[in-house]
């Protein structure tokens, strides 16, 4: 099996089940599908998956790696999901931790732009973003438009629709991204400094693919998208566009693939990894210290993951948020560091002197964060 | 709130929580998603959920019915996604139970065809249907139509591609169909009798609607789609289309939202709830006694679901595959009953005299269930 990549998974062995069983069961499910017994042999050897190795991680827990023939996937995204986890993801016991995404380079394609990429494009040195969601769902276009205006007067560097700003008749899409377009814009070129609009693009496959087209058409910088709900297979589709734009993913409906421990994904390997090497520029994810249910220990080894150097892959941005409060910068900068987008959204709805003074002070502090 | 829908949840409430402020935190998450003080007046009233009833079940869990505004969805099914387990997915302790779906038919379109529109359209009455599958990946086309051609001699009504059967190089998306619906072609000629080929077309949305057109172009009867990955919002896309095939759809990495008790979905609502309304005619689930992680009761409540008289949706075939052994028919028989498709694989592969004896035996069974 000499064009092969390698998934490591995490195995938890319920009693009376058999670890070496229960990784040949996968290497069968996720292939053949059927008793080794009626499979030719040429298509065992050819098309079953391989344990290369496994070794204790604690009671009952192993960790695991199997080598996937590529040409399963017929270097098709949406099958390799399907080999990843697709049949597996109906059983107890088994967690993706990592996938060797170097082997799948040809197949996945990572962020178009990622961290360097965009810093050179955007003109903006080595120090930590800002970013902002647009709010309540409700609002008009002309309320939207104005608090874009405030945001960006006051510094912040993107500025994206709440996920929940879709299509609604209070702010049609094309309205919106007019409006807050415009307001942007007018605040640029009365500050000096560029701010970035990311409307949320997130339709069906098809209504994301034309609002994408449309986003840039009207002069949006980036765009947000729930891969999710979207389709995953969706944003590699987006990247690979000609002239796209830098993509924000957003986790709703994600999180059953990631809240349990024995099941699913890690956050890092998913968000990090996955969501990364689909293309997501940024990939936003829920802070540890806010309304969900993230560790610091996951929070960290996920920002982690999205810097790590993977040959043939640029990094992307972490960006943590709902969880973020603007009176809490300090602790976050320290974990975080520079290479990190800070999505900041209630909190500064809740300053007491308006949003652009809140804004003010947090990209105050975030431009001057020392070495 | 008078154009509203209505969604039931099971609340499980951890030490410390409180179930008001649980259910008051859900209302806010899934519509503003920020704190209420800084919501307009006017918005809390129009945009945010409303708490209907609450009732305990048992110790610390509870079920809650929420009402949702439906001009929230902007009349869009993936942001009715984002608002029926977007966010929320992110937290322990929350799992949809129920959905009002007769409020949503202007936007879930449903079956297009269901069990009645199939029986009448394929002239089958009132029997069990079975359903087998092309495997293993490795096959060439010439042994897919082949097999194709045993079932079909055999009486099987459905034979669908095994849903690792992508487009890889073993078996070229077109090239299989071309040689399966002309092996099935062959057999119904000879039999007199009408059986149903289904190739597998997922891929990344854009590919699966171009195989969508294809399939119905060369000659295949319906599609087996993977939702979870070519995009849940993909069906009602593809049931909407004109004189669309009917759709069966695959449960490959959908697991997470249905096998963990506090979150998620409960299968019976996943299955034969969202899916169904999404537009599939036929939903796969993994059934008991088999390789998964179903209960009995899970599969009947499942089961039950698909057929439940909802108001303006078609019932859809509940399809149990994964667990039913050619060998165990009659419990399976008196468990789901007619309306229900028997998806029967490795077993009839490991029939000593081949596969057409065994779907002979399977089929002859079948149609003669008595009442």
């Amino acid at each position: 099996m000499s064009h092969s990549f390698r998934i490591t998974y995490q195995i938890r062995v319920a009693p009376g089940e058999e670890l070496e069983k229960k990784l040949r069961d996968i290497c069968v499910e996720q292939s053949v599908e059927m008793p080794l017994d009626v499979v030719p042999d040429n298509l065992v050897n050819e098309v079953v998956g391989r344990v290369a190795s496994y070794e204790p991680i604690r009671d009952r827990v192993w960790r695991a790696k199997i080598d996937w023939p590529i040409a399963n996937t017929g270097m098709e995204i949406a099958q390799f999901i399907n080999i990843l986890y697709g049949n597996i993801s109906m059983k107890h016991g088994i967690r993706i931790l990592d996938v060797d995404w170097s082997a799948l380079k040809d197949l996945l394609p990572g962020p178009r732009l990622g961290i360097s990429g965009l810093r050179e494009k955007w003109s903006i040195p080595v120090r930590p973003l800002s970013c902002t969601a647009l709010k309540p769902m409700g609002s008009t276009p002309e309320e939207l438009g104005r608090l874009s205006y405030e945001f960006a007067m006051g510094g912040i560097d993107i500025i994206k629709d709440d996920h929940g700003l879709a299509n609604q008749s209070y702010a049609f899409f094309e309205d919106r991204v007019k409006a807050c377009v415009k307001a942007v814009d007018e605040a640029n070129q009365q500050t000096g400094q560029k701010h970035f609009y990311f409307p949320n693009i997130t339709g069906d496959p098809y209504q994301t693919l034309t609002r994408y087209r449309k986003a840039a058409e009207l002069g949006a910088d980036g765009v947000l998208l729930i891969p999710q709900i979207c389709g995953l297979t969706t944003m590699p589709k987006l990247r690979n566009e000609i002239d796209s734009l830098p993509i924000m993913a957003h986790p709703s409906f994600s999180g059953n693939y990631i809240i349990h421990p024995n099941e699913g994904f890690t956050p890092a390997c998913y968000y990090g990894g996955l969501w990364r090497v689909m293309g997501a520029d940024f990939v936003i994810y829920a802070n540890e210290d806010g309304r969900f249910s993230f560790s610091r220990n996951d929070c960290l080894l996920l920002n982690d993951y999205c810097r790590r150097p993977i040959s043939g892959y640029a990094a992307c941005f972490p960006t943590p948020g709902g969880g973020i409060n603007r009176n809490k910068m300090d602790k976050w900068l320290s974990l975080y560091g520079k290479d990190t987008v800070y999505l900041i959204g209630g909190s500064l709805y809740q300053h007491p002197d308006g949003i652009r003074r809140a804004s003010t002070e947090l990209t105050t502090l975030l431009k001057s964060d020392p070495d």
